[in-house]
């Protein structure tokens, strides 16, 4: 078991940043073979998944966010704390912090058009992600 | 490798319960130091994740659910089987049954504002949830 | 550790397959007793999860998806693209490619009518789908 923190600075809501090389770099420093990797990304504001790192299509899912929790509806969060970023948490815990990938011959078992992505989802810019990766196996 | 059941009883449908506490213990009891926590709920109308768990936010991410599968329209589900469940079905698939959260020096590495939840989305009042809690590492 | 990887056909956009039976047999077939199965799909309009494999429910599913991303909408991934598949990468990225199952005495602990599914999201048809499943613990 081997476990790397990658700190990722973000610029504000709705950007999506492309951590694969990072994963991959910790993997490789690792020099585990086979098993799987998780990623999790610490805080109930961000999520992790996988997307086409492709500008149209994190366009796209931003419009589909809106969609599960618009920016212009009433958040109870926000009327009792006045934090303005109701719409960050429902997002977030819809998509969820954590992502588990396979590893084999120390390669991320991922498609070609598939990258690990961190979604930032709050309001403020300028933010500073934990993002832990674990790698289980042998 | 240990391996915990956590019995967890819900009051109805939109219930949250968190479980982070309990998780928690488990890891305590294990004994163990660095590793994956995968906390993964059996039946397919309850779903794993994490949240603020904050008044506010758990009624804005109610109102989310209603979005994707609202509680007034008509399932085929309901329609063949009579069941009245069939938007907690939908919401159970989207979200998910499963949750891998990192742990080190026996503690779960969690933001400070998110906590693990399971998310109740039948509507049967009072049901007994199955979580099972898996820790792998060392 | 093991690990198998399962191709799967899949008709066209909505294919629902249910690959519990498979992923039970590669559990089966590793001689393994206790731990954590990670079932992955490499691709980004693909993804896993798990529900209760009956085609009303399944078809309640795809109207959600439906909800989130609409087949009717415009797409800024398909106007840079053409691809046509807009709808099927941001629905993907949502439910996520992954999942991961505790078992126990070489069975998977998913509850009675809780089935392990590929949902194929694309807009192709017959497409082949490589599904990673690998089992860690003892």
């Amino acid at each position: 078991m081997k476990h790397y923190i990658l700190n990722v600075k973000t610029a504000g809501e709705g950007d999506v940043i492309d951590i694969t090389r990072d994963v991959g770099k910790f993997l490789s420093e690792s020099g585990m073979s086979d098993g799987i990797a998780n990623i999790f990304c610490e805080g109930s504001t961000a999520a992790i998944t996988t997307i086409e790192y492709e500008p149209g299509v994190l366009e796209d899912l931003k419009r589909a966010l809106n969609v599960i929790a618009p920016s212009g509806a009433v958040y109870k969060h926000d009327l009792a704390w006045g934090d303005g970023n109701g719409r960050s948490h429902v997002r977030a815990a819809i998509i969820g912090p954590s992502l588990t990938v396979p590893f084999s011959e120390n390669s991320l078992l991922l498609g070609t058009w598939q990258q690990i992505v961190l979604l930032e989802l709050d309001i403020r810019d300028k933010r500073s992600r934990k993002v832990h990766c674990t790698f289980t196996g042998e």
